[in-house]
């Protein structure tokens, strides 16, 4: 049997708490086995752009990436973040590596090409391209790989990308060798049947309870993207992706907070 | 007979410079064999710090690294520097992988403590802790390191290290595993015996010569920490320190330019 990985991914909600981030990464060094952490950007990035007097053009809620952009979420995001979380696991007994898709070409990309919106430097990442070896490598040595989401076009040129997306195809490209744990977190208490009410947590999850439910229309417009990721997940080999608070990563891993979201 | 590893330091005037830049690190994926390259920091963070209204209090002509000094170099050395060189060396077939001291604990440090003197949040390296076993994993699988000259100080902090120190420490404790030959690059060709004149650069430079050439004042004063440095390296086990011009890297490694500096 493949040993287990869990891969979890940190919203911005913690990022941007001192404290929370603290106490998050206290909790992530004590989760035993083979891990990877993906982080985002929270509202650092927003700040530096607005000190600095850079406009941010968003399309589809989400930021445009010009290049001064880029020059920002590099910074913040695999420079700082990066480098603080990467510390702070350290302190924690915990031999983290932190690294972007760029290093060692852990996650090839391609600047994402459309027809009339210019999404400017967002990479789609080449799914088949990741460099399998050099993960299994990191984590066969027992190194923790903290990843931020800037990847790159290995022609030079660095690109960003979403996080859920980086922690996904992440997911995905290692599921073949390790029976993979996709964990997001992010700020309820998992997939509720009622958006206000944060105790509707949905256990488990499976393709036709979700269709079920979509029918029903009750599962909150906003959680359709996270969820319609999480399901390309399982499909393509992920054995179990969990959503919920990372304030309690224990329960959450163990399955015994959050959604469960599994094939069957 | 250990196998060799070149260690090569890259200065403010190549990172400065988009097309020297460029062109370095054009030549620098064609060296053979293990490789690290080592980077400073250039003019980009004294910019940015100007954008931002931060006061740089300077100490002995460095920058002193107070709390929000130490974001900007993480910032611009561990994030935009690092990650864009990487990017630009994958393009190059050159397997690269962005690290600071603190990533898998490859560079540990301590703040510095002056009795009179506040250098802020300044990392002197703690020389015997290096994390050999990680660089020689990253190096026998065929990566190389690209190194920011940030540390940690194992307890969270993040500290800012000198890029000439940061070299030399990597050279030190990787002697016992390697053939190193560590290479300084600057603006100069190499050591010269008239600082006014390019062309009067000292070939090979040994303790009895060097101490002969100090006694007679013929070494620029500015050279000297440098000089110190480089004679500290090479009482330590680095087999050759190689100072000259970035601009002829190949040159630089043979030997063909620049000055070499040897325990004989």
């Amino acid at each position: 049997m493949p040993e287990s990985l869990n891969i979890i991914k940190i919203g911005g909600n913690i990022i941007d708490d001192d404290q929370k981030l603290f106490s998050f990464l206290k909790d992530f060094a004590e989760v035993p086995g083979k891990k990877i952490l993906v982080h985002g950007g929270g509202k650092l990035a927003t700040k530096l752009a607005e000190r600095l007097g850079i406009q941010q053009q968003m399309i589809e809620g989400r930021r445009m990436t010009d290049a001064e952009t880029l020059k920002i979420v590099t910074m913040v995001y695999a420079g700082y973040i990066n480098k603080n979380i990467v510390a702070q696991l350290q302190a924690n007994a915990c031999n983290a590596m932190g690294v972007c898709g760029a290093d060692a070409n852990l996650v090839p990309a391609t600047k994402r090409n459309h027809p009339t919106i210019d999404y400017g430097f967002a990479g789609d990442v080449n799914s088949s391209q990741l460099a399998v070896g050099s993960w299994q490598l990191f984590l066969s040595y027992g190194l923790i790989p903290v990843v931020a989401p800037i990847t790159h076009d290995t022609k030079g040129q660095l690109l960003n990308t979403n996080a859920d997306t980086m922690a996904q195809e992440i997911a995905k490209a290692l599921s073949g060798h390790y029976e993979v744990t996709l964990v997001y977190s992010f700020e309820k208490n998992g997939v509720l049947l009622d958006v206000n009410d944060d105790t509707t947590v949905i256990h488990r999850l499976n393709p036709s309870y979700y269709h079920q439910l979509k029918q029903e229309q009750k599962i909150f417009a906003g959680m359709i993207p996270k969820l319609d990721n999480a399901f390309a997940a399982v499909d393509s080999g992920v054995k179990k992706v969990i959503i919920g608070k990372a304030e309690a990563l224990q329960e959450l891993i163990t399955g015994m907070s959050g959604t469960s979201i599994t094939h069957e």
